[in-house]
C-alpha cells in the first residue's frame, strides 16, 4: 500500500488525490492545505466580489466533507517547512498549535501552486492595496469593500484577474481606473483584438490607461494615488494589483530539485521532478506545451487539473504522460468573451516558426435569424507547412466562443493543417453557426490571404 | 478552359461553382436553376415561415447579383430533361418560354437535391395539405397562412423540419399537434434526449402524439382529419407532412449511372459518379462517412457544401477526396438545442461495432455563477478498443451545446479514444465551462460506467 502525501490542496493536489483514490481506495492519501480552503476555485473570487456568488462556500469545486468522504485525509492549517528527499519525510508545522513534525511518504506530491507577483515600487503593503490569489486575499478585499465603502478603484494590471475585477467593481458601482503596461488591456489576444476589450471597458466607463509603468502608490488623505512614469497620476480609494504570478517554488527549493522555465520546478511529461519518489503539478511545476514538445510556464486550471491527475496516477506506481497544454483559455469581460488556443503571431516566430495570421470578421450564425453578432478571429499558421499554430476569437457571451476555441484547440492537439480545418463536418443550424462554421471560414481567409 | 455545367443552384450547385471560379475564374461555368432561387438557405424556411426572417430574400445565402459577379452564368428557370454521357451534352428547357436546347459540357456536376417524402396515403393533395422543402412550397405555405388564417395545424413527422415548424407556428399564436410514428420525437437522438425535447414541446402546450402511425388525410366541413391506427384521429386547420426526403435522381438515371445507399447516386470520394466526366454532390448523392469508411446517405446543407466544393475542385482537373461527414448536427426547438456527431449505440452496433453508451447530465459552466443550466448526454464508444464513436447532447439555447459536440465531432475525425478526449486542452471561465469541460466529464462517466 502507497503512503501518498500532497502539500497543497488546490486544483492539482486535490486532483492527484481524487485519481489516487479512484484507481486504488486502499491508498493512504494525506493532503497538506495551509488554510482552511481545500479545493476552492480561485477563478470565481471576482464573481464573488462582484457579489454575483452570494456565499464564498459555493466556490469550493467540493466541500471538505466530499474530500474526506473519498478517504482522503485533511490536514488543513499546516504548512510543509521542508522535504528531507534521503529520508522520503516532510517537516510540517501545525498553524493554530505551531507544533511540528515529521510526515514520512513513498510519495510525495508537490502542488504549492503560485503567488501574486509583488512589483518592486513604493506603496504595495498600504492600506487599501490589495492582492488576489487566495481565500484570504478574497476575504481582507471583501471586508474592505464593506466596511470602509469605496466609491473608486483602480486595478493595475488588465490581465484576466484585472479584466474580470473591473467587470466585478463596475457592478458594485465603482469608479474602475485600469491602468497597463503594454500598449493594450489582455495581452494574452493581439493588440486587434485587445483593442475591441478595451472598447468593451470604455463602453462601461472603465477609464482604461495604457503604456503606462506604474512607479508608486502613496498615500495622501483619504485617496491612493497611483503615480507612473511622465508624470502619469490617479487616484481612487483603494488599488488592486494584478500584474500575474510567479511559482510558488520555496519549499520545493530545500528538497534540491531544479527548477526550469520561469522558475517553476521542472517536471517530465509523468509529473516527475528531478528528485525521486517527488512529483509536481499545477501552477509551481512546469508545463509540457504540446505544439512546442518542450516545457514552458503555463499557469492555468485546466491544466492544473490534468497535471493532478496524472501525477496521483504515476504516483501510484502508473506511468501516464501528460498531453500536454496549448493555453487555451478564455475569459468573460462584460458582455463580450475572449479566447485562444495555441500560439500568437509574435510567439509562434519567437518559438522558430514562421507564422502568417490572418484577421477576419464574421458573423456567429447565419444573419438572417435574430440576434446575429460580429466574431474576430485572428488565425495563425505555418507558412510553409501550413501547420495551425493558433486561434485568437474575441465575441459577444452567448456566441459560442468558448467552445470554438475549442474545435482550434482540439486541431492543434491533432497538428492538423489550417486548410484541414474545413474537413471537420461541424454542426450547424441557423441560429447557432453557418454552413461553413466561422472557424472554417477563418481558414479559408487566412488561405486567401496567404 | 474547361466548360463545367452544374445541374442545380442551391448549396451544392453554387459552392462548387464558386470553388472553380476561384481556382480558375477563367472557367465557363453554367449554372442551370429550376426557379429563381439560387443558394437560398432551405433550413431558414420555418424561421421565414413563423416570421423571424421578415424578408424571404434574406434567406440567400448569396444574391443572383453576388453569383453573377463571380463570372458564373446562370439560367434560372431552366430544367435538365436527360443527360447524354456519350455526346457529353444535356437537354434542357426554358420553364417560361417551353423551348428545349442541348447544352454541352466538359465536366458535369449534378446536385439536384431531394425531394420531400410523399406517404402512400390518401389525402396529400388535399387543399390545406402542405410538404415543405424549396422556395415554391414556403410560399404557397405562407400565402395560405395569410389568406386563410388557420387556428391550429397538425405536423406529420418529428424530425428536424417537424420540429423547428412546431416552434415556428406556435409562435404564430396557432394551435400545433405532432405527431410521429416513432416513440419519441426527434429520433435523430436516443430516446431519453427525445423525450427531453418532448417536454419542452409540451412545456409550450403542443400535443404530440407518438407511437402514431398516419393512414389518411380526411376533410371534413372547415377541419382537416388526420386519422391513424387505432382509432387515432386529431383534427386542424391545416397539416404540413415532413417526413423527411429521397435524393432526387430522376434525371441522374437517364444517363444510366449507378445508384446506391437509399437509391442516391453512387459516388467516390472524388464526387464523381459512376459515369466520366459527371460528379454528383449534395442530397442526391451518397456521403462518404468518415468513421465508418463507406458510403450513406445523410443529406445535410454542411455536407452540400463541402462535396460541392470538391466536385468544383476536381471538375477543373483536381483531385481531392471528401473528408467524409459524421452526421454532425444541430437544431433549436423552443429554448433547447439537440445536437449530435457521429453514431448512436443502436446505429453503431448494426455497423458491427461493439457499442457502449453512458448516460451523464451536469451543469454547463459552474453552478456558482448564474444561470447555469444542466447539459444531457449520451456518450458513445466501442467496448473493445474504447474508440469514440458518437456524442449526443441536449441542453439550453445559450450553453454551447452545438459547438461542444463539435469537439466530438473533431475528436472522432481523429479516430481518438474516449479516454483521450481528457487529454484536449479546452477552455475554461468560470461563466462558459468547467476545468474539465462537460464533454471531458462525459467521457469520465463512460470510463467508470464501462
Amino acid at each position: 500500500m502507497q503512503k501518498i502525501l500532497a502539500i497543497g490542496g488546490s486544483d492539482a493536489g486535490i486532483s492527484a488525490a481524487l485519481r489516487a483514490k479512484e484507481l486504488d481506495p486502499a491508498t493512504e492519501f494525506t493532503l497538506l492545505l495551509s488554510d482552511r480552503y481545500p479545493n476552492f476555485s480561485i477563478c470565481g473570487l471576482p464573481f464573488y466580489l462582484s457579489g454575483e456568488v452570494g456565499d464564498w462556500r459555493n466556490l469550493a469545486h467540493r466541500t471538505l466533507n466530499d474530500i474526506q468522504n473519498q478517504g482522503i485525509v485533511v490536514l488543513a492549517e499546516h504548512v510543509a517547512q521542508s522535504i528531507d528527499a534521503a529520508r522520503k519525510s516532510v517537516h510540517i508545522q501545525d498553524l493554530n498549535t505551531g507544533k511540528s513534525m515529521d510526515l514520512n511518504y513513498d510519495k510525495l506530491i508537490i502542488g504549492t501552486g503560485s503567488v501574486s507577483m509583488r512589483p518592486s515600487i513604493d506603496g504595495v503593503d498600504l492600506d487599501g492595496v490589495f492582492f488576489l490569489r487566495w481565500m484570504a486575499d478574497s476575504f481582507a478585499f471583501k471586508k474592505h469593500l464593506e466596511s470602509r465603502k469605496p466609491k473608486s478603484i483602480t486595478i493595475i494590471g488588465a490581465g484576466y484577474i484585472g479584466m474580470e475585477m473591473a467587470d466585478a467593481m463596475h457592478q458594485l458601482g465603482l469608479e474602475v481606473n485600469v491602468v497597463e503596461f503594454f500598449p493594450s488591456v489582455l495581452t494574452t489576444v493581439d493588440l486587434p483584438l485587445g483593442q475591441l476589450v478595451q472598447s468593451e471597458l470604455e463602453r462601461h466607463r472603465i477609464q482604461v490607461y495604457t503604456q503606462t509603468a506604474v512607479t508608486a502608490i502613496e498615500r495622501q488623505k483619504e485617496k491612493l494615488v497611483v503615480r507612473g512614469k511622465n508624470g502619469f497620476t490617479v487616484d481612487s480609494d483603494m488599488v488592486l494589483i494584478a500584474t500575474g504570478s510567479r511559482p510558488e517554488t520555496a519549499l520545493a527549493q530545500t528538497a534540491g530539485f531544479e527548477l526550469g522555465f520561469k522558475g517553476a520546478i521542472r517536471v517530465n511529461r509523468k509529473m516527475e521532478t528531478t528528485v525521486s519518489h517527488i512529483y509536481a503539478a499545477g501552477d509551481c511545476a512546469e508545463t509540457y506545451h504540446c505544439l512546442l514538445g518542450e516545457n514552458r510556464y503555463l499557469p492555468l486550471g485546466t491544466t492544473a487539473h490534468k497535471q493532478g491527475r496524472i501525477a496521483g496516477e504515476n504516483a501510484l506506481g502508473g506511468s501516464r504522460e501528460y498531453a500536454g497544454s496549448l493555453g487555451t483559455q478564455s475569459v468573460k469581460i462584460f458582455d463580450l468573451v475572449a479566447a485562444r488556443t495555441g500560439l500568437k503571431n509574435d510567439e509562434a516566430r519567437s518559438e522558430g516558426f514562421d507564422p502568417f495570421t490572418a484577421d477576419f470578421a464574421t458573423w456567429d450564425h447565419k444573419v438572417y435569424y435574430p440576434g446575429a453578432k460580429k466574431l474576430f478571429f485572428r488565425l495563425t499558421g505555418d507558412r510553409k507547412t501550413h501547420r495551425l499554430l493558433g486561434l485568437q476569437i474575441v465575441g459577444a457571451y452567448g456566441t459560442e466562443v468558448s467552445k470554438r476555441i475549442d474545435i482550434a484547440a482540439a486541431a492543434v492537439y491533432h497538428k492538423m493543417q489550417v486548410e484541414e480545418l474545413n474537413n471537420l463536418d461541424l454542426s450547424y443550424t441557423p441560429p447557432l453557426s453557418s454552413p461553413w462554421d466561422p472557424v472554417q471560414m477563418a481558414a479559408q481567409q487566412w488561405m486567401r490571404s496567404l
